[in-house]
């Protein structure tokens, strides 16, 4: 079969790999009818060290399950699921607290000796665990909108969550990325009033407005703090979703939170320590947030897909076969597209 | 009158000062009955730059009115009051919202024009929003323990609000001074079922123990996390209160957090970074706190004092007229004593 392997920064190949195959008892095979492009997979894209064995990477996709171990219960040949993009056991402590991507014997696609999605096809651990059945068809029309229940919607939403988005309060979000734009569409659903995205891309400004989006802040760092401290009365947004993960963005989060007010974020950080301790400390802001366990919030999110109240889907503004994948890289890094959806 | 005056590192002395007197309508004076010395008083006894204006210290009181403003309602001259170590108009956005730290209007005392509590009398700004008037006499038996009601014990309260704490849940403390054995009788009467406590210094930890600490961990670093796993079944602490403020200890609690759990922060962060952001991050570790709005509390803990079922003002083991406080700088700074009480 083939798949995509990232062989140092900037270097994305599509190659002939052993077919994906059952090792554990617990294990499923998945046939991968979507996955995508993730903006994480862009700091690996812009830094990795060039590796002879290189890193099957991609970690959402939609599929339909070609082969069940042996324990696999809850999953059968045929199902069309969602791969989130952590795979977790769902019995374990803190699956059972609904933070599966903290689970025991859980990791991380493409990484370890776990595969990457943008592939044909690939073993996912803990089947029972971590796949979700849809109820669609594996060609259904919502396809793309089910695809980001496998991170960027689930991604948002837990920067809604971490953020304690309320009724009636303001939310702003850092970062015009597909998580960003995700996280505009999670704050609105949970009843933010008025919605402030951080962002410059002109493309991705006007999805974020039909998202949800009430005001936008093009600039940066101390002049962005200011303009949304002008927004909000002075006051700043009682929730902050910090969707990009760099320093500087990180600042501008706690600069521009509420006193009293929290700080959601999503965006791995790139830096060891967080910036702003003190001021986030003498305003008593929340920092929350981390890797979503989006395969806890398939099952709030799904019906809003369904009934098309949400339609995330509409992030990806470019679809491409999997020997496109490496121009799909190309194309995101480039910030010529939002995200690139894989049809393999 | 006579007030402390810190003039440098090390160099605290008591000195004669202008008496307080009224110069906002919306001020009271307070006669000092009760003051004491606090653990960040001990950040500018170790480090304050020599200044020949000095800085009049001191944030903690009970006292009785001497003096009201013209605009003055909710307070007479004869109330025996709590004065919490911030100021705050008790109407403004944030003080609705239960915030009086950051009062739109406040500040804290013994900083900028606001004298410290250390002294004979003091003036009190929005002495309305401000000042608590107690139902007892100014030698009330009770009166150490009233007097942590203007700083750590409702700090600790807030720790363990930062951190979530609720019942059935294991919480770790992290410092042995006097806010971290507050926050652990707070973390008891919030209904933690495991309280550790980090420390080593014996006559705290036996008082914290008769607090409600149920584990004491007298390791540090690397060592300190191990311990704790240990004692949590290798998951961690749902609730850690951090009640030092250094880089390390913040460290540290990060680190003996539950994945999901809470870190609430009271300790004044000395390090303008936060370390362990990305620790954090991937175990989706909240971290909360900052200056605890003590002025909010007084209301829900002085049931708890007055009726005996908590006694925070068991942390005091040395009182000190105001001709002591110099020696009782030393003797907090040197570990000689936990708190020092002041009677001027």
């Amino acid at each position: 079969m083939r798949a995509t392997i990232m062989f140092g920064a900037g270097d994305v190949r599509i190659d002939d790999v052993p077919d994906a195959g059952l090792v554990e008892p617990t294990d499923a095979v998945v046939r991968v009818t979507r996955a995508c492009i993730c903006g994480s997979d862009l700091w690996p894209y812009a830094t990795l060290e060039p590796t002879d064995t290189g890193l099957r990477v991609g970690h959402e996709a939609v599929g339909v399950v070609e082969a069940v171990g042996a324990d696999v219960r809850n999953v059968k040949v045929g199902d069309v699921v969602v791969m989130p993009f952590a795979y977790s056991d769902g019995t374990c402590d803190f699956c059972r607290d609904g933070l599966h991507t903290s689970c025991m014997h859980g990791g991380f696609f493409g990484s370890g000796d776990v595969d990457g999605a943008q592939a044909e096809a690939l073993r996912t651990p803990h089947a029972d665990g971590t796949l979700f059945v849809l109820p669609v068809g594996e060609d259904d029309a919502l396809m793309p909108s089910l695809l980001t229940l496998s991170d960027v919607m689930g991604t948002g939403h837990h920067a809604a969550l971490a953020a304690s988005v309320a009724p009636g309060t303001t939310a702003a979000i850092v970062g015009d990325g597909a998580v960003g734009l995700c996280a505009v569409i999670a704050a609105r659903r949970l009843g933010a009033e008025q919605i402030i995205i951080l962002g410059r891309h002109a493309d991705r400004i006007a999805l974020a407005r039909e998202f949800g989006a009430t005001d936008v802040v093009s600039e940066r760092g101390d002049e962005a703090v200011e303009r949304v401290r002008e927004l909000t009365g002075g006051l700043g947004a009682h929730s902050v979703l910090e969707c990009v993960g760099l320093e500087q963005s990180m600042a501008t989060a706690i600069g521009i939170a509420r006193p009293g007010g929290a700080v959601g974020r999503v965006g791995v950080p790139q830096g060891e320590t967080m910036p702003a301790s003190q001021p986030a400390f003498f305003a008593n802001v929340t920092v929350s947030g981390g890797p979503a366990p989006v395969r806890a919030y398939i099952e709030e999110l799904l019906p809003d897909v369904l009934e098309g109240r949400i339609e995330p889907g509409r992030v990806f503004d470019r679809t491409v076969p999997l020997d496109g994948v490496p121009d799909g890289y190309r194309a995101m890094a480039d910030r010529e597209a939002i995200k690139v959806m894989v049809r393999p």
